[in-house]
């Protein structure tokens, strides 16, 4: 059983990111990339899908162009998850 | 330069369709696709994707797990043109 990250857990993980926040009205954590152009952007979709298989854990995305909006969250420990923090920061990695 | 459809020229396109429907607050188009899993979900818009760029024309989409949202609107016609039909077109092709 995967459990939520604390408020004192959650602040720290979301600090040692960049760029990363908690999402209004949702118990999950936000990011916006922005892309050269949407092979880029879509190039970097592509990567984490194959991630997100690997791990059985999926993102919440909108994509428009160059433009990728990602919210992460646990489902099954209704809220942020080692999960979610692992997959931030792979998706940072990627996003260069 | 690509013109927008007349209001009856879209409401005969959608009309074609299955599942398209003005998106309110928009001046575009929307469906909601839903498959078996992550998998054929991002299968699906992998194909789409190769598709936007051969068109140079690109959606504006939301995923999560085994749903995807898609908005189509053509920015330069400043509404819904032939090149939206034509995506939509392959979207239902290809979500079987």
């Amino acid at each position: 059983m995967i459990t939520a990250l604390s408020g004192d857990e959650r602040s720290q993980a979301i600090a040692d990111l960049a760029g990363w926040a908690d999402k209004d009205g949702r118990n999950a954590i936000h990011k916006s990339f922005q892309f050269k152009d949407f092979n880029a952007a879509f190039g970097f979709m592509s990567r984490v899908a194959l991630l997100a298989e690997k791990m059985d854990h999926h993102p919440e995305w909108f994509n428009v162009y160059n433009r990728v909006e990602v919210t992460l969250s646990t489902h099954d420990a209704d809220g942020v998850s080692e999960r979610d923090i692992a997959m931030a920061k792979k998706m940072d990695e990627w996003a260069g």
